[in-house]
Order: structure tokens, then sequence, then C-alpha cells
């Protein structure tokens, strides 16, 4: 891989202007890695510019300090090398973000983590094995002997912890807890990005999992727990929609719950569900028959019907299917 | 301190029947601590006991799998060494343990990282500057070459995880994520244990968590945010005391919020009061006036008066307090 790494950075050098873009609804880790590369081209004379499908997630935006996110490009912008972090589908890249037109995009990188998905562009660095994209991004910058600043660790802090749940999920490896370690060392400490990511939380969304939890129900002697919430809900607390975010993991982390869900109105009239499960359980497989989908652990369900009438269906099928 | 840990294995050789023991309201931290030596000393081909004040904490049930807790001594019971953990105070130890009795208790060791008090007993180890108790054994351990398993990892890990609020708080060091590193080389995964203390919740502090957030109430331009729990509360959701523990930091967590508060009622008629701050916003401080005390930014004071009285009260005088 040092090779490949290395590779990358002959490209960097021969291109002034680099794109760095990723996958819609980012997350901590796209963003994160897009920040730590930002800065480290900075350093080299560059000039980068990240350009986010969907603005940033809102315990991320303290990282855009000066500002330097764009949320489109211009019709005359050109760049010598594109750059695609954690991103795996073409699908998952912004509209207008073509990267089969090299005049416009220039040479393609694709660095990810996932296990699914071919990846996109004229080279692909996908490592399964790395808890976060921004694992790998630390590996290209070590690798190339890019001096680390207080900028370029607290972005890879920031995606590694953000994309781990805090270093608790199982991608987590001894050697992701070397690379945090690694990233002490440069003038961040583990609470200024903690207290970022996780103590500043909207008001609102405090208000809204306050209700989403009023909601809990049980079912099949407590293996099940579910939460509801409408459209009201999220406008009486004054909450947009990406707050809802974690919350379903409040229904899992009960002890004895095999599968925790959340449904959610959507403004189009729809209920988006989130199913979380524990160990073996394969909720990604479940999830097929409503045509969602996910990981075993991880998946979601959009319906047409109502609230109530989502919950009803998908309860009853899901005790079927853990019976 | 090399020299320190060496002799302390000198004692542990001398002694056969050794009693671990640590602070009333055990955590996480003096839990694990005392876990890992009992594993320890086992390997030894010792015979030491574990003796808790008051139970376990719920999130640490699991490491008890040997069911070897015992929560009282008997008349007859003699030790060669006692060892004292995560206890700064003489006055937090188990009613009955009388460090000064050589006789029942043998030459006694205290372990600690509090920064203050002054510790008990023959030997006191206190090093301010380690996250965690746990962070101190793990190095004992090794410079004395005991051979790690995965039940002394995982109780190290679980002490480590615990009281640094999954490696987030100020005191996580690049040393502390080297040695969590360095602890899932020995047959643990960071998930399983996560998943033992953070997603094995009881179903009533789920319950009771909604009841409390739905009590949230906001004061100052929202720099104060604060909760009350009753009794009845406490009650309906089959919840008992100890369950309330970080509750408050919800409170805290809300962007712009200065000080988070949880008031509870307790079965002796009183309100206790947990508050905590961000940053330089000194609790311990503000709480003298009303009896109370703790450290910087985590502190508590128990009331007299009924629920709505002492909100009235405490957030009165911390708004003057935050002008």
């Amino acid at each position: 891989m040092e090779q490949k790494y290395r590779e990358i950075f002959e490209r960097i050098n021969q291109s002034r202007r680099i794109l760095l873009t990723f996958h819609k609804s980012p997350d901590g880790d796209c963003t994160g890695s897009a920040f730590a590369l930002y800065y480290a081209l900075k350093s080299m004379g560059k000039s980068p510019e990240i350009v986010s499908p969907e603005g940033l997630p809102f315990n991320c935006q303290f990282l855009n300090r000066d500002n330097v996110v764009k949320e489109g490009i211009g019709e005359e912008d050109r760049y010598d090398l594109t750059i695609v972090l954690d991103l795996s589908e073409p699908k998952r890249l912004m509209k207008g973000i073509d990267v089969t037109n090299r005049e416009r995009f220039g040479y393609v990188i694709n660095i990810d983590h996932h296990i699914t998905g071919s990846g996109v562009g004229d080279m692909v660095v996908q490592i399964p094995e790395a808890s976060a994209t921004a694992e790998i991004v630390y590996d290209i910058l070590k690798v190339n002997g890019v001096p680390f600043n207080r900028d370029i660790a607290k972005a890879l802090y920031t995606a590694i912890m953000t994309d781990t749940g805090s270093l608790r999920y199982s991608s987590t490896t001894p050697r992701t807890l070397m690379i945090a370690s690694d990233l002490l060392n440069y003038g961040i400490t583990a609470w200024e990005i903690s207290r970022e990511v996780y103590e500043s939380e909207p008001k609102a969304r405090i208000i809204l999992l306050s209700y989403a939890l009023s909601t809990l129900r049980f079912e099949l002697n407590d293996r099940i727990a579910y939460m509801g919430l409408t459209l009201d809900m999220i406008s009486k607390a004054g909450a947009t929609d990406d707050m809802t975010d974690q919350f379903v993991n409040y229904a899992r982390s009960i002890r004895g719950v095999q599968v925790g869900l959340l449904f959610r109105e959507t403004p189009e009239g729809k209920v988006k569900v989130s199913l979380r499960s524990k160990d073996e359980i394969d909720v990604a497989r479940f999830s097929i028959q409503f045509g969602g989908g996910g990981h075993r652990n991880a998946a979601g369900i959009v319906l047409s019907c109502g609230l109530e009438e989502s919950m009803k269906k998908v309860i009853e099928a899901l005790k079927e299917y853990l019976k």
C-alpha cells in the first residue's frame, strides 16, 4: 500500500487546484478526512477546495472555522485532481460532480473504508480494515512525511472519534487507538474535541430526544424496543430532520433488547425506519421484505403509509422474524 | 516509581490472603482495578478477596462473572495484605475496615489517582496524572512482568473506559490511549466491553431518563439548564436511586449551557443536586454557600427543603453567581 500512497502524493505534487469532496448526508469521517487533507495541502502551497453535497453535520461545524466549505461548483471550475473521500457508490456523489469528466475534474482518487461498493475514479484505495477513512488519510500523510499540525490532528481525531462511536465500535482496533494516541501529540486534547462533538448539542435536539423517549414501547418480552416521531414533534422541538441521528441507539442500548427501532415521519409524507440490532441479529436481511437494506446491525426502511400503520406492519413482521 | 511498584510485588509475594477493597458508591474504575488485581493474584497462586462496601455499579456487574465479590468481612477474617483502590479519603472506606488494625488487615497499600486527599495505610501510591487508578494498576503489573490475560485486560479496559467517559475527558492522555491499545491485544475487543458498559442499560433507567428530560428547563439565556426528578417518577419508572448517574450531563451537553443541574428527591426527604459545568465555571466554589462541594466542573449539594423550593433557591443563586 505504501507505493500507492506515494503515488497519491506524486499526483498531488503535479496538481495545483485540487477538489476534495465526499458523500451525501456527510458524517464526521468524510468531513474530518477532507479537512485533514485540506490543511495538509495548504501547507504544501496547493489550492485545495472542499465541496460538500449537503452542508456539514451539526457536530462538525467547528471544523469549518475558516469557512472554506463550498456547497457547489461554479460553471467555470476546473480541477487538476479530485479526491473523493469515504464514498463507495457513485450515486452518493454530489449531483454535478461527474468524475468521468477528466477535463473538469482531472485525475480522480477515491479513498474509502467501506466493505461494499467498488469506488469511483482512476485510483481506488479501499481498505475495509480501517476504522475510518481518516485512518487511511493518516497513513497517507505519514508515509509521505507531511508535518502534522493542530488542524490536521483535530480533523483526523474528530473523524475517527465520530466513526467509531467514541472509540467503542467493533471497528476500533489496537491500531486505531495507537493513531488516536499519536494525534494527541499535536497540540489537541481528547476533551476539546469531545466537547465540540458531544457537548455542543442543539437545544432542539435534546428536546426532541425527550419526545422520542417518551414514545418508547416494547414488544416480544422486551426483545424489541421502538419509538415514533411525528412531524409535529419535530416542529414543536424546533428541530431539523438530521437531528434524530443516533436516537435509535437508546432503544437498542436497553438490556435484553435485540432490535431497536425509530420510526419518523418525513416532510414528504413517508415514514423512515431506522433499525439497530445486537450481535447476530441481521436487520439488513429483515428489511429486504420492505424494500430496505443496509448492514447487519444497522439498516433502514422507507414506507409510504402512516406512522401507526408503519409501526404495526414492521413490528408484526419483526416479531415473526425473531421467533 | 518503578522501585515502589516492585516493592508492592515483594509485599504480594510475602502474603497469601489478600484483601482488595475500594470506596463507597463504587464506580467502574475501582471495580475494574480490583478485578484486574484479583485475576493477576489468582494466577500467582494467591488467595485474593474483593470486598465492596456497596455492591457493584450496574454497568460493571458483568465483571463479576465468577461471583467473587463479597459485601462484608467475617468476624474471623484476617489478611496478610490489604490493597485499597481508588480511595483518597479514609471516610470513604467501608465501615469495619479499620486499616490501622494491622493484626486484621496486615500491611496496607493504597493505590489512587485523585488530586485531593492524602490516602490511607502503610504505602500510598497517588498519581494524579493517571486517567484512572487502573492506569496505575496496569503499570504495576507490567513492571512486575505479570502475564496479561483476557480477564485482566477486560477489567482494566472497563475501568479506564468508564473513568474517562469513553476516552473523552481531559484526563485522557496519549499514554491512556497507548494503554487502551495494548489491552486490545489480549483477546478483548472495544465493542464487547462497550456493549456491556453502554448497551446494557436497565429498561427502568431509560424510562427514568425520559422523565428527567421531560422536565428540562432553561434560565439566563440558556446558560443554565436543569431537570428535576421526584420520588414518584423514580418509583413509576421502577428505577433505583443510583440509576440517575450521568443524567445531569444531558443538561450540560447543550450548546451554550454553562451549568447543567439535576435535582432529585431522596427517600430521606432531602433533595440532592448534581452540578456540571463547562471549562472555567467553578461549581464547587458556587456550592459552598449551600454546604456542598466537589470538583471545579462537577459538584454536589444536599438540601432539606422541597424540590420546587430547592430549584428556586439554587437557580436564583446560580444566576447571581454567573452574572
